[in-house]
Parts: C-alpha cells; sequence; structure tokens
C-alpha cells in the first residue's frame, strides 16, 4: 500500500486531488546532506552500496517533501555491467577508457547476468523500499541504449557526440548489434527492478535529441519501444527523450504511460502532439529555479495553468542544477502542492 | 554584378535552376589549408589581418566550390569592441575572463564607434569582394544579442549557459540594458559592413534554443527582431536560432528573408511552421558528413527531395565539424551541385 500514490494515479490517467511532484536529480548536489557523503565516499562507492544509495535516495522525500523517490544510481552502471571500465571523475563527468570503435571491441561487451554485476542495486530498492514505508512510490530508471552507446563510444560526455554519430552512420550493423546487446541487459535490469520493488520505471534518452527524426527512430527509438513493451504489463512506463519533441507522437504510440518533456515546448504543443491519452512531465526550466522565490511560484503558477488538470506530472525539463538554492527547490516543489486546478 | 547568385535570388524567392550551397564554418578547421594559417597566427590576428580574413574567407570558394563566401571572423569580435577582453584558447574556446554579473560590470561596457574598433572587419570585407571580383556572394554576419549576453555572462561555453540565464531571471533589467547595448552595437557593425559590401547578412542565435518559448521572445527575439527592422531595407537577412523550432512562426514574421533550421526537424514540418513565403537555409546533420561519401549523396537527396524546389538554401544544420575529410565536405557540395528538382 502506497500513502501517496498521486504519481502512480496520474500515471494511470486517473483524477486526483493535485499534481504530484518530483525532480530530476532530486537526490544530488544541490543538497548539502547529499554533499558530506559525497565527500566521504566514491561514485560507485555510493552507487554499489545500498546503505548509501538508500539514504540518498530518501534524502529529498525527507527534506524537500517530492511526490516519488527516484532510485539513486547511474545510468552507467549498465556500461559497467556489460564488461567496459566506466570511471566516474567528480565535477568532469564519465570516462570510459576503451570505447567502443571497432567490432574487435565489440568482443569485450556482454549480456551479463544482472543479479550478478547488478545485484546492489536490486538490494537498494528493496532497502528503499522498506525505509519508505509506502509513503511515496519508487521510480527505477535506467538510460536508453542510445544515450549509453553515446558513452560507450564516445567515451566521455560531449556536446555534440560526433564519434557516437560517426560510429553508427559509418558501422551501422556493429551499431544495432551494440544497441540490442544494451537492450536485451536493459530489459532484464528493469524487470529485475521492478521484481525488487520499483513502483514505476523511467527510461532516459538524455542524447536522444542529438539525432534527427529519422536517426532517432532507427538508433533510438525502435530499442526504447522493445523496452517499454516488454515492461508494460507488470509496471507503468515513463519515456523522457531530451529535445525529441519531433517525435513525442511516435514516443506516445509505444505504450508508455508517461512522457517526459524538456522547457524548450509550449505545454499546449506537447500535448498536441502526444495526444490525449499519455500523462506528460515536466517541463521547468532548470535554470529558473535560480531566480528569486516570487518568480519561481508565478513560473510554476503558469506552467501549472497550461498543462491543466490531470495527466501531468511536475518537474523540471531537465536534471537540477547544482547551485539552486535548497529552499528554491522546496519552492518549486510547494508551489505545485498549493496549487489548485478550477473546475 | 555577381556572377553566381544563386543565393540571393533564392532568398528573394525568385526561382533558379539549382539549389545554392554553402556550409557555416566553411572556412574552418577541416581544411588543411586553414590549418597551416591557423598554426602560423593567433585567432583574432586571422580575424584583424584583412589579407588573412580574405585569404580564409576565399579558401572554401576555391577548393570546396560552394556558392557563397561568409566573412571569417568571429562573434566575439563585438563583446570585445564593447570594451570587455575576449581571449580564445584554441581548442578549448573563449574566454572571457571579467564577465558582467552586475550593474558596475555593466559600466564597463559601452556601445563603441564600430569604424574605429572593428575597421577590420569591413577593411577585410572590400578586400574580400575585390578578391571574388563577383564570383559568389559574401556573407556578413553578427551574432545574435542574446548569444553574445550569454558569452559577456558565463565567461566562456557551457553546456546549459545556466549563470546567463540566472543573470536574466535575476536581473531583467539590467539584462534588458546589455540586450540593447548589443543591438545597437550590431545594427550599426551590420550596416557597415553592408557599406563595405556584404551581399546578405546572418544573424546567428547558437543559444536561442536554450531558451523556453517564452523566454526566448523576452530575451532573444524582441532584439533579433530590431536587428532585422534595421536591415531589411538595405540587405537580405538570414535568421539562424539553433534549437529554437518552437518560434519558426515568430521569426518568419521578422521580415527576415531566410531562416536557417537544424537538423532536429523535418523540412516539411519547419516549412509548415514558417510559411511559404520565406527562404529555409539547412539542414544536413554535421556528423553524417563523417559518413562514406555514398551514404552523404543518399542524404543530400533525400534533403532536396523532401524541402523541394524553390525557397532552399542547402546547408548544414550547424557549423562543419573539424574531423571531417574534405573530400566527403565536396560530396556534400557537389551531390546538391548535380541534384536536379523533377518538374
Amino acid at each position: 500500500m502506497i500513502h501517496n500514490d498521486l504519481l502512480l494515479r496520474t500515471l494511470r490517467g486517473e483524477e486526483t486531488e493535485r499534481t504530484p511532484v518530483w525532480m530530476m536529480r532530486q537526490a544530488g548536489r544541490y543538497l548539502p546532506e547529499y554533499m558530506v557523503l559525497r565527500g566521504k565516499y566514491g561514485f560507485f562507492e555510493r552507487c554499489q552500496t545500498p546503505e548509501l544509495a538508500c539514504q540518498i535516495t530518501l534524502q529529498p522525500v525527507d527534506i524537500i517533501g517530492v511526490d516519488a523517490a527516484i532510485l539513486f544510481s547511474d545510468i552507467l552502471v549498465v556500461p559497467q555491467a556489460m564488461g567496459l571500465e566506466v570511471q566516474l571523475i567528480e565535477s568532469k563527468g564519465p570516462f570510459l577508457p576503451d570505447p567502443i570503435k571497432t567490432l574487435n571491441d565489440l568482443k569485450r561487451v556482454r549480456v551479463p547476468d544482472v543479479d550478478e554485476t547488478l545485484g546492489y542495486v536490486f538490494d537498494a530498492i528493496k532497502m528503499i523500499k522498506q525505509e519508505l514505508n509506502g509513503r511515496v512510490p519508487l521510480i527505477g530508471f535506467a538510460g536508453s541504449p542510445w544515450t549509453l552507446l553515446c558513452y560507450m563510444v564516445q567515451g566521455k560526455g560531449s556536446k555534440t557526440f560526433d564519434e557516437a554519430k560517426a560510429f553508427c552512420y559509418t558501422q551501422p550493423e556493429l551499431a544495432h548489434q551494440l544497441l540490442q546487446m544494451i537492450t536485451d541487459t536493459t530489459i532484464v535490469y528493469l524487470t529485475a527492478q521492478v521484481k525488487a520493488g520499483a513502483d514505476t520505471i523511467q527510461l532516459f534518452d538524455s542524447w536522444g535529441g542529438l539525432l534527427g527524426p529519422d536517426d532517432f527512430e532507427t538508433f533510438s527509438l525502435q530499442y526504447m519501444r522493445q523496452i517499454i513493451t516488454a515492461l508494460k504489463d507488470i509496471v507503468p512506463t515513463i519515456l523522457f527523450a531530451k529535445g525529441a519533441w519531433h517525435s513525442l507522437d511516435a514516443m506516445a504510440a509505444t505504450g508508455a504511460q508517461g512522457l517526459g518533456i524538456d522547457w524548450c515546448i509550449r505545454p499546449e504543443m506537447a500535448r498536441q502532439f502526444a495526444g490525449k491519452n499519455i500523462t506528460l512531465q515536466g517541463n521547468f526550466d532548470p535554470a529558473k529555479l535560480l531566480s528569486p522565490i516570487p518568480v519561481i511560484q508565478k513560473e510554476v503558477k503558469a506552467m501549472l495553468d497550461a498543462f491543466g488538470p490531470g495527466r501531468h506530472i511536475a518537474n523540471l525539463g531537465h536534471g537540477i542544477l547544482p547551485n539552486v538554492p535548497v529552499d528554491h527547490a522546496r519552492a518549486f516543489v510547494d508551489s505545485v502542492k498549493n496549487y489548485r486546478h478550477t473546475k
């Protein structure tokens, strides 16, 4: 039994007393309590130690009062489990010293036994569920196959991920082999997250927006569709492909219950593209949380007015920035909680 | 008299025998001939020495055979002329050691005498026009006020330009003062480019796509509109706000003759948003120039099919990448030149 199940009911399209709210990267650097643990433990140590992942996951529920917890982890635990070395250099981002460039490199990659390689995630989920004790739902997640390929090929973050794109354009067969391996791994991984207790799953396609509409279908959406299809009978899913507004209709047709949208699209237009039978999640400009609190309050109201009642989960259009003051994050969440749609 | 005036006729909406083609950053690092000069002279030395700027501007006309030359310069010469120190650290990008954060900082910024501070640009344009000798038109350019503010406030490149955005959201009056000063400078600067011989002007809003639709109007488009309005009776203008697909209709209404579009929108949809009475420019994925030449040829054909005849200038959806082989760039240009629309 989940006490505050606003998020789940909104995903199912049920009427709710108010709009639910959470924030991408809500367990993160803007929280001083997180920074204390970041100072003591390495990044993957925090991910791989269920007690730490649990503690971090709970922080924004306790401190900010969000309507959902999201597992503290990283999308790059999957490439790691698949056999690639992944380093996370704090403040510099991910670094994969041996990226995939050739057929020979691909031989180093495997579809792993997820219990063996990612068991710590499922342990964390079980512990979090116990600690949450039904207060709010727990969101599990994974990176999309395309977004993971970006890192696995480019070897690090990039504005354009041109090496990853060139890999797909020059060696499409290799690219599709790799994407399918990531897809197969992700399906097993997310199914196990649900078995461990995740109440909903979000798929993050952070770099889908770097592809043109046709390439998005070819290298990203067709694999996300496989994942959504595999999960849709066991859990509600949310698909977030940042910047891929051009394919909201195709994403809505996957069977996902929710679609994330960024702040660079009007809510009315997103609704028009996505259709009526899906929940939209977003789309506050993360940089706007740096504004004075009265501006945040005014802008939250404008966002909720624009989305209208029902089928909306309030969120940012991307992860919360590390330099957002905690009381600004709280003002965002409180403004949503205090808002009532006029009937 | 311009011998090959395909670009200008296309901007005016006239019928042409084929689609004109050029590439953003066509005078750049992918060209070995450019790299030779880059090895010998500093970045601003290349911009500020008319002979060098002229030589670099002509390179892609001679080597690749594009249908237009674009002035070799940088958008950051304007902030420099306005009184800010701008360093360009090769391979790291721009760095402004004393960015604008407060009212006091704003006092260091002035609307300059452009002949005094940017005379070298006009000298370069005159020299280029002489060297071009009417072969193809010359495109002059400037950065949009918003994009320049991004660098002037953030002090360097950024994925999110969150400090620039926070400056606008927390100190909107200062932001508007600065944007107006940049606008006033840009109008005089571009008018002088036209007087010196530029045949058309492109305004680059590289970071317009980081703003939501309302903020795009407030902090970017309203200033670009002033610039287009000031220029539209003396020269055809092209407006390129990367990622700002949501405002193509509003941009088309400015009176610009051309709109740049990136590769993350279908040509049919861009046309639907922008309306029929404007020329669209774009929108090949720059990373796709890393594909094998037959793929480039096939994709160029698909792009030209999608845009249809007339009112289209073939280009990339963003600047050419430094690692593109020269023969791939040439294959792109040749594919456009060899294509004929079926009547």
